[in-house]
């Protein structure tokens, strides 16, 4: 097995626990080496740091798999999967759930999703595509799903130099999988759908708004296939308007809510979430709770000024629009805004919109995606919910 | 009424939403004023701002009370106690839970608890001490409670021109109350314990250890009487240790114990916690969940420096006793610690143990203890779950 050897000093971002080295930090690969080798790490004295996965084609050119010299093998994998299970036993429904969450749990790159009896992969790095096969045999084995299906058609394989696929891995799989998540069904289009087809990462939440809801007026802005609206119904609101500017994501919203017998109450209307929080302040609308959870609107650090000044407006129109009393729970899921940062433009916009805002709760992604401290890069959702005074 | 015009350009602070205006920000007061008395708030040129009361005597000379001109009496405070009711309502058991959250309930330096049909209050600034029968009418309106008591033995009382006073408010209060908090039954002694009798901020962070506790064994240090070991104990733990270096604290700690029958599964040892974990670590000691909760380890910004080290020393006591897999929960109570250097001083003890931690959840005060963002003073409970690879 071959051995890379990092530049002198640049040992200490590993020691602090991070699980990535950039191509740069790597000062020279000792031994026979192929892109997406398992590969030793070590000081460039020789000391033993880690095991990796190595691809020089990526600038994350080394992603740790263990700190302790161990072999990386079919029984490893179990381990690791085995691992990232049994926390997740302990406080989650295993059939709404992210199963393994990539570097946080130990699996680079690797990213798993339950929906019923249905599990939804991707692998996004070269090193682990030797290990597919391992890590779905793993997860049949400990659950037992009816399929098992790759979403890997994400264009950061190509940066890995892997093609872009999809399709069947284990078992049969539908075209749209039925779900249950906090009491809530939802139709999931594993195959076409976003990512995996569903955003489990706000399932928490979604849950925490339920003390808030009752009898609640609310809008709910980007409301994709209807999530937060649907959750917010289930918790008892007299009057739900779900927005999203896609018409196939209304439609698909509208199914959702039908199979909760929920269409009394939650509407769906296709619209740009700005234009109608404008409209909807020109009208002098005032609702008991409003949801505000925009896709990312940066994916790159320098298009960070842009997104806040975005954020910002839909804040400043949203905490408008609550009633004296009323709830304004508010998200973003882009990375290179963080925590701080977005709640410095609430507070930006509580000044503007001459409001009052007490925080209830200031929550991140749920703990099916753990984060790792020394990688700010694994933390990248926020959701605060305020109580808006006027 | 007296008006206070602040100085020029000094309304800004009061625009973002704090609550406070600091004696050096006012220009002049116009009009008969004593100490205590409610005055308006204006701009330099007489806009009008607020109402607050006044204090000269205090640094934090107008605490405000509202952004709308209206007339501060009998009926403000029964809204502003109803509005606080309210809020809780929806998801606290109001039988353990902070009823009024001073500033953050628009009622300023003003804490009531409520330990089941008992309800103990502070108020900790001359201006509110007026409204103080307002106050306890209305919390017997709303909630009937057998017993209103206050602890009004603080000495910040005394910087505002007022007396350290304890005693009854209302009704009958027993030496000690009997209150449920998650299912867990605590004796509370409300006369003589520290500020309240129980630090009812933690309810909810000692409840989100519920899935990590089963079967496991714990060591909470600095346990205080008993609150984190007993809901381990509650939540499934096979063996708990709680340490408090106070003999009284670990007596009324066991006396809990036996309330909810759990004397056998936990016990407690009066010892001081950094000796204590020093000497687990020396006997090779590993524990499936360690509870760091220390007292605030510094109540001033110039001891911040020393408070860190202190913070340090046991996170990296406490991460190196957990065995791999584990948790730790570790919590900080001071206000001069920020979420983000407690975050920091984690991320370096995990440098420093030699371990992998991943964030379960990043949690602060409960929901009844809801927070001003403009004003950072209103949160000060940091509460870490981490999960410990080895």
């Amino acid at each position: 097995m071959a051995t890379a050897f990092l530049a002198r000093g640049k040992e200490q971002r590993v020691y602090s626990g991070h699980p990535w080295v950039f191509r740069s930090d790597i000062a020279r690969v000792q031994g026979a080496v192929q892109d997406g080798d398992v590969v030793r790490v070590a000081t460039d004295r020789g000391q033993f740091l880690a095991m990796a996965v190595y691809n020089p084609r990526s600038q994350i050119s080394l992603r740790l798999l263990s700190r302790r010299e161990e072999p990386i093998d079919r029984a490893f994998i179990q381990r690791r999967v085995k691992r990232a299970l049994d926390y997740r036993r302990t406080f989650a429904d295993l059939r709404s759930c992210r199963l393994l969450f990539a570097e946080s749990d130990g699996l680079p790159a690797v990213v798993a999703d339950a929906f019923g009896d249905i599990i939804v992969m991707q692998v996004l790095c070269l090193g682990m595509e030797a290990f597919k096969q391992d890590i779905v045999d793993a997860l049949v084995d400990e659950l037992h799903p009816a399929g098992v299906y790759e979403r890997n058609d994400v264009p950061v394989r190509a940066l890995e130099g892997l093609p872009l696929q999809t399709g069947l891995l284990y078992g049969a799989v539908p075209d749209r999988v039925e779900m249950v998540e906090n009491g809530v069904h939802f139709w999931v289009d594993v195959k076409e759908g976003q990512k995996t087809g569903f955003f489990l990462d706000q399932k928490e939440n979604r849950a925490a708004i339920a003390p808030f809801a009752k009898d609640a007026r609310v809008l709910d802005c980007f409301t994709h296939t209807g999530s937060f609206a649907l959750h917010a119904a289930h918790y008892g609101a007299r009057e739900v308007i779900g927005v999203d500017i896609s018409q196939s994501a209304c439609a698909f919203a509208a199914e959702n809510a039908r199979l909760n017998s929920l269409e009394d109450r939650v509407r769906f209307e296709c619209a740009n979430a700005f234009d109608y929080l404008h409209a909807a302040q020109d009208g002098h609308e005032q609702y008991d709770m409003v949801v505000l959870d925009p896709p990312a609107f940066t994916k790159t650090r320098s298009a960070v000024a842009g997104a806040l000044r975005g954020y910002k407006e839909i804040n400043l129109r949203g905490m408008k629009l609550v009633r004296d009393g009323g709830y304004l729970v508010t998200c973003s899921c882009s990375q290179h805004v963080l925590p701080a940062m977005f709640q410095e433009l609430v507070l930006d916009a509580q000044k503007d919109a001459r409001v009052q805002l007490r925080q209830v709760e200031f929550r991140t992604q749920g703990r099916d995606h753990p984060i790792l401290p020394a990688s700010p890069e694994t933390q990248y959702l926020k959701c605060g919910i305020y109580q808006v005074f006027k």
